[in-house]
């Protein structure tokens, strides 16, 4: 078995990097000054601070266990969020799964340990923490060094030019540190428990895994998934069987993944608990391109690749063919699913100049990766990597091969039988037996576990001198090995087909950052019609909206309230969500509730026989009839009409 | 704090009760004679085995962490396991959520233990272990009872009538055995280690929620949820407040949900991770009616009230209104539910004569529960409960008001103000303090804490006796109290509304077990083409159907496979689920793969122009033009056709 490679845990949420940290990080291009870094943020900060009030007075969000005074870092998802993180994800299925015959497959939470161990993530997936010598109480040890960083580099205006340049070169490259590193910096800087003051225990890792049992023994460690990867990978022989025995093929999954964060910081954005949606696409390593390719090759999109992030260059825009032909990206398969990512969230709502494409530097990937881009969102936190677009070659399926012992592979049947040369290597057992005696078995047993590489050294060294010194591990010492004690040869054979391990292409989605960051990207307020006060909208698209109508009959009275109930049922029967406000509250407070959930359609009941509908973001109004309204919303609502349409074929009302 | 009473954790899966018990029990009317018995158990066995094998063979489940030897009671759902229950779960959404304008709620699965210790699961969600003295392996002491009962009863042919009575009572009764009482009968009958035959510990109480830690500290322990239902309860206040503060309302959740069964049997249907549907409708007890009733009140359905389980009658079919009427169901809510959960389990495809609503007995229920149906399905194991349906008063609430500290309650303002009596106790503090001196502060507290009965008691001693005997708990002492230290009176008071803790009627779904009976209902074989094998088949609706639709060209030529795939074009268009076979296998070949994946519709392409469109049941077949094959497909899998109805408009084919 192989010695288990460090897995780089970048795919996502990123464990070593946060969002933020790009913002003010010199090798990214965009280092305002300290004056309008400040001002920056708090503008940011109020924004911010006015779509979360938003969010979770209207129930988008609820701290969870709120009765119990919540626990950091796990959110529920009220009724509107809810309803969003459907539509999210019914496009998702219909986007990705649907449109390419990807194979979903639902797997368990609940991971045995030896999964994770094989993936690496039982000896890797850490994050280096310290502890409040005094009163125990844990803090992550980047953390501690950037907020210090921060806040000099903010508060202390004495700095000298020197110094400065020091810590913004610190918050550059913090997330590269090594423990050592790390516990010299806090020490030198002298940095203590931000709440107590006390002294701080040198940084160790500690295991982002939620850790539990499986089954009544205590003997069968498990752990809750850190994503649903591992899930895939395991089922790679099913899942190749199933697509007919042929490359390429996709796997998908959609599921809850955990991380037991050591101190969850920016609200939504890094939570305990969360929902991954990843693909899995298995392809051939000898030939990566796609089919499908020019579907996407004329999408221009911001892209940064490294070498413009290490020169200090902005973000350029590109088309995904030109990228990929002048190998910024790696390959087809890669750029179409940078252009599909692309599509599905600027389809979501996602501002097309708030979107880039940003490439890992080399120290951020592992050895066996070949690419990785990251789709960053802007948001009021900096850039946010919301899906992670990596092309991992063969490693995951090799370490499951490797640790369970069956094989991983997939098979290319050739036309006509191939002739290859074969290294061949025989022990001459005989000749070992009596150089070895007893531990000859284990020398004959190494000499032919031997790479190809090491029998061509080893033949030609038996060739000069005529032996050759030979480390056998079993025995934990170095033979001698004579030319009589084995032959090496080079033969011709026929082959019928070739036997490989597919590379692994993995976009791995965080729906619950992508949700957050549409949040901000739909966020607006405007004058109330009094314009005595500001209301709250949010401008979502008529797929993501969490309800698509609401049905308000204009006065109390027991017609309008049938007509409004009439109308309901026609909806509900068209599978359409939507509201019914019977109160006596006006109107116009009435349509402001709706705006703050970014209802885009209110239909009033005005009359027994005809009734108006109002686009949100326009406050145009139409009217209708009332058998028709129903149809109506529906067209409007699954893309079949737009509402620049229907004011062509219904007369405006002017309220 | 109120001591925390036992809840039942009957809702699903019944954890003290399996259905394989019913199918044996006494009580449940359907007793046959070890003979039949074993015959019957002999066939049943084989269907499972066609059906099971059938749905490994094509991946609708793989036993998870398979290429590692699998974990018990842990299952993948592959591709068209998982497209089932993606239409299962879209169809509960579209039945329930959207047609009764839910609030849906999406909660972490990592719960702090406060929560599950207010809820009762820490203390009581158990079941009974007991070890092998010498091995440490762990049985579920009921189990083994209960396997040995029916292994004597079905091969112990010299069993006495006597003996055997006994051991038909004990399979009958089993389910309500305390430790004591499991520990005796395992001694008398000298039951051992089924593996070993070691001597077995005595049993005891294994808590079944997952365990693990929130946070790094290590001093916040939680538990993976053991269903969703709390994540509920504990937002009481925030969704009233969301829908209006007004009742009744029902909030759901879909969501996974773990249990560390101690040994997981009965392969699909006892699961240690499994996903739960679950509602809870939030009503004001004194009024529980239901406006829709009159929509599922003529349904006629199999019941099996509990009187009938106790005097031995065979389940009875009874319309909803009737059972409501006669009180055998408790109330209109409960009821109307009832009727939703049949429309929503048929509709899916379950048997009407193969699903019954069964009443829990009064022993199955807790003392604060007011009724209790399970939706239980035939299956090859018996009468599986699926649903649970019940009124749980407001159990639920009040505890996490108790240990939170936060009133979980509703008001209902009265038009008028409404004048109530009110005790109104006040101690005389002058004389408590001359007579209790430094403990008076004690006695004042306990005074104005006690009930409205005890007060009662207290006044009408203070009247007749002048004194009154009272403890005070505070300090553990019984204190002698005269008519001078207290003042006791009824006074009439308005009050402007009423304050009350809602009851919450709960219909919980156990998807996975919902899906597995769905299979063994929808699965047959019948010959093949040559009669020379027998082909699998399941009947899946087109709704349920994993895969709506399959596109063979008839033969391997360019011409066709462009034809297939435009019409492939167009089905993704549609977002109908499709799978194209393009491999030169017989038509027959891929019929038959076709119909064990339950496809409902295969197009063939034998010319370029048109197409013939095949069904899977009847195996019919029509022919259609090529650019109107997706629309006629789209229309027979959303239901605006029937096949009757398009063998009208189209001529049929004739292979």
């Amino acid at each position: 078995m192989e010695v288990l490679k460090k897995r780089v845990f970048s795919l996502w949420p990123p464990f070593h990097r946060s969002g933020a940290a790009f913002f003010t990080t010199k090798a990214y291009s965009t280092v305002p000054s300290t004056q309008t870094l400040s001002v920056q943020q708090q503008n940011r900060e109020a924004f911010r601070q006015a779509v979360v009030n938003t969010l979770e007075r209207r129930l988008f969000y609820i701290p969870s266990f709120k009765i119990y005074g919540g626990v950091a870092g796990l959110y529920d998802y009220g009724p509107p969020g809810c309803a969003v993180k459907a539509n999210v994800l019914a496009l998702w299925r219909q986007h990705f799964v649907l449109e390419e015959n990807m194979l979903e497959v639902d797997c368990p939470c609940v991971t045995p340990g030896i999964v994770l161990e094989a993936s690496g993530h039982v000896d890797k997936f850490t994050d280096l923490m310290v502890k409040d010598e005094k009163t125990g109480a844990c803090y992550r040890a980047d953390h501690l060094l950037k907020d210090f960083c921060k806040d000099k580099l903010e508060k202390d205006h004495k700095l000298s030019a020197e110094r400065a340049a020091e810590l913004r070169h610190i918050l550059a490259v913090l997330d590269d540190f090594s423990a050592e590193e790390l516990c010299a910096k806090i020490k030198e800087y002298g940095i203590t428990a931000p709440d107590t003051k006390n002294a701080l225990s040198n940084p160790y890792p500690f295991n982002l895994m939620f850790q539990t049992s499986i089954g009544p023994s205590g003997s069968s460690p498990g752990y809750m998934r850190p994503e649903t990867a591992q899930g895939i990978f395991v089922n790679f022989k099913d899942l190749y069987y199933y697509n007919g025995n042929k490359l390429p093929f996709a796997a998908a999954q959609i599921g809850q993944a955990f991380r037991n964060e050591i101190s969850p910081r920016q609200g939504l954005l890094r939570v305990r608990e969360f929902t991954l949606a990843e693909i899995e696409h298995f392809v051939d390593p000898e030939d990566k391109s796609f089919p499908k390719f020019s579907d996407v090759s004329d999408l221009e999109l911001y892209m940064f690749p490294r070498e413009d992030q290490m020169s200090g260059q902005p973000t350029r825009r590109i088309t995904i063919g030109e990228a990929v032909s002048q190998g910024i990206i790696d390959n087809e398969t890669l750029g179409y699913y940078i252009g599909r990512v692309y599509l599905f969230l600027t389809q979501l709502g996602i501002a097309k100049d708030r979107l880039r494409f940003r490439q890992h530097l080399e120290n951020e990937m592992a050895h066996y990766s070949v690419d990785c881009w990251d789709a960053e969102i802007e948001s009021s936190y900096g850039w946010i990597e919301c899906v992670g677009i990596a092309d991992r070659s063969a490693y995951d399926l090799n370490a499951h091969a490797d640790r369970s012992g069956v094989p991983l592979v997939a098979y290319e049947k050739y036309q006509q039988p191939r002739e290859v040369e074969k290294l061949v290597v025989v022990p001459v057992k005989k000749e070992l037996g009596l150089a070895f005696k007893g531990n000859h078995r284990m020398v004959v047993e190494a000499l032919e576990a031997m790479g190809d590489k090491e029998a061509m050294e080893m033949k030609a060294s038996l060739e000069g001198k005529g032996e050759c010194e030979f480390r056998v591990c079993a025995l934990n010492k170095v033979v001698t090995i004579k030319n009589s004690m084995v032959s090496i040869s080079i033969e011709k054979k026929k082959e019928q087909q070739r036997v490989f391990t597919p590379s692994v292409i993995e976009p791995s989605f965080g729906i619950g950052r992508i949700i957050y960051c549409l949040y901000e990207h739909s966020f607006y307020t405007r004058p109330s019609k009094g314009g005595d006060e500001q209301v709250n909208v949010f401008r979502f698209t008529p797929l993501v909206a969490p309800i698509k109508c609401t049905v308000f009959p204009l006065v109390q009275n027991r017609q309008y309230e049938d007509v409004a109930k009439q109308i309901a049922k026609s909806l509900t029967a068209f599978g359409i969500s939507y509201k019914i406000d019977v109160t006596g509250t006006s109107i116009g407070k009435r349509y402001a509730r709706t705006d703050e959930l970014g209802v885009p359609f209110a239909v009033t009941v005005d009359t027994t026989s005809s009734v108006t509908v109002r686009e949100r973001d326009s406050k145009q109004q139409i009217r209708v009839d009332v058998d028709e309204v129903a149809s109506v919303v529906k067209q409007l609502t699954d893309g079949t009409s737009t509402w620049a349409g229907v004011l062509l074929r219904y007369p405006a009302h002017s309220p």
